[in-house]
């Protein structure tokens, strides 16, 4: 690939506290100041204070939406560019998969399945305040902690420079 | 549905040690006892173990490949009815939403997703020996652990009778 | 893989004319009178008659719905087993897939999009009394044309037995 | 959605002969000239020939792949925000989803996919010399033909703007 626009997928629940709001938004305007693209799912909560972060900042943001249309599937108005799926929740692989590292906010079931994804298809994993995981034989240390919005911003991008393009 | 048949996920990773073999083939055997068909993801170690015992006490087993073809994705031998999927991991969630319960054992990865799937879509879920996860305001007991291969199918069938069809 | 069950897939529309209902009734007796399982998208008009006919020769009949459940997606009282994909139309490559070959039978757009399916993933394509389609260097004639219910039945295991396991 | 952009679907194949190059560019600079933003499968031939004529007027464009990474499904360079589906050719459903108005150029049996969902989906659809399709009771006429780009590309954003957001 030519391009040079890295893009960080970013994943988190439908409803956040106000502290889990800020802290996204805060990760979505690093991402933004370090010229990278958010890929999101498209909602509200983690999702809406992501986009709203990345776009006061200039950036691109990508929802890729479980429904049909913007009737089924509202995008948050921060989504630049709606991707409508239609799968359901199903298309969480695809949030995942298009990241060239994946940062996991707070979340609820469907953020434990895109942990699941991240981890599925070796896409590296930062979280911030997210699920605790375990079972004998997998390394949960995979999922490495950061402990500020730009600490996640600054391992995300640092992983996915030594692993390269998706 | 006017149908009879109790279909069953059971979910579990492509590797097994014996003793989860065991646990796996138990469950099969148990599931099929009682009149139920075991869906899963049609491939090797647990999923091969859980169809060998329904296939051997004559249940119908059915297996949800990732691949499009046999080549691509073989289905193990006791897949009664192989469904070529062609999504590759994405066919997770349609494991977890085409039974009526599911039951996981040990597992991976793809296990993990394959339970917040059945946690997202609120399908009874049954632990066996497998993934513990945690985060505050997420009730992680909604995966209920059995201790046996008997006790996890009688949970099963019990909460699936109690929620009726999916 | 040792199944020795043939499975093919019929795809046609929601709704059904009294006589194209009568030729997908016909053509699942003439499917489960040869021993092979019916896959098909699990709803109304012609999946509904060609699993009634399928089952009332005690052929096996296996849906792959839409939604999420059946209170979303309710399968026709005569698919054995259902499977819920949660994929909305998109489930419709998997109709395909799963079939060793595929049997058209009249249909609406959502038949067209499976027997695009079919050709791009190089299944057996029978079609009865189906849809036209040309573009120049496409050979259209890659669907066969049957003109009974019992000469479809037969291209599409002649057809899956010289194709092999899919 | 308060996103001013408008987001116009383009399908067609993976090899494109030298006129359909042509064709499919100039759709490509026609669509950036109008602030309109490309949603394609993102691989070779027609996606490639309408990314490079959007980019060279300064447009955005978006391909959804079917793989689950670059390795697997190389974007074509002209290819701004790649998404990795991981679905195979069910990515089709989306590409169709994803636009506004779709418009078909030349195209294979995966065109004539997204060609049925664009219909099934009830997204406007304009065709340039691309595949023909009859059944009695389905109105083929519901793919506008168009005569050039322009004209392709006139009435793909008139019927969006009839049509509001998808």
């Amino acid at each position: 690939m030519m391009n040079s626009t890295m893009i960080i997928a970013v994943i988190g629940g439908e409803e956040a506290s106000d502290e889990v709001d800020r802290l996204a938004e805060e990760v979505g305007r690093e991402l933004a100041k370090r010229g990278c693209t958010v890929v999101c799912g498209g909602g509200d909560g983690v999702m809406e204070a992501v986009c709203r972060g990345a776009r006061a900042e200039g950036g691109h943001t990508i929802g890729i939406l479980p429904g049909h249309n913007a009737d089924e599937s509202p995008p948050n108005q921060y989504v630049e560019f709606p991707i409508f799926s239609g799968l359901g929740y199903a298309r969480n692989s695809m949030v995942a998969l298009s990241g060239q590292a994946v940062i996991a906010i707070d979340g609820a079931y469907g953020t434990l399945s895109e942990i699941a994804y991240a981890l599925i298809h070796d896409r590296p994993l930062i979280g911030l305040d997210t699920w605790h995981f375990a079972y004998p034989g997998h390394d949960a240390e995979r999922l490495v902690r950061a402990d500020s919005p730009q600490d996640a911003v600054e391992k995300a991008i640092a992983a996915a420079q030594r692993r390269g393009v998706p």
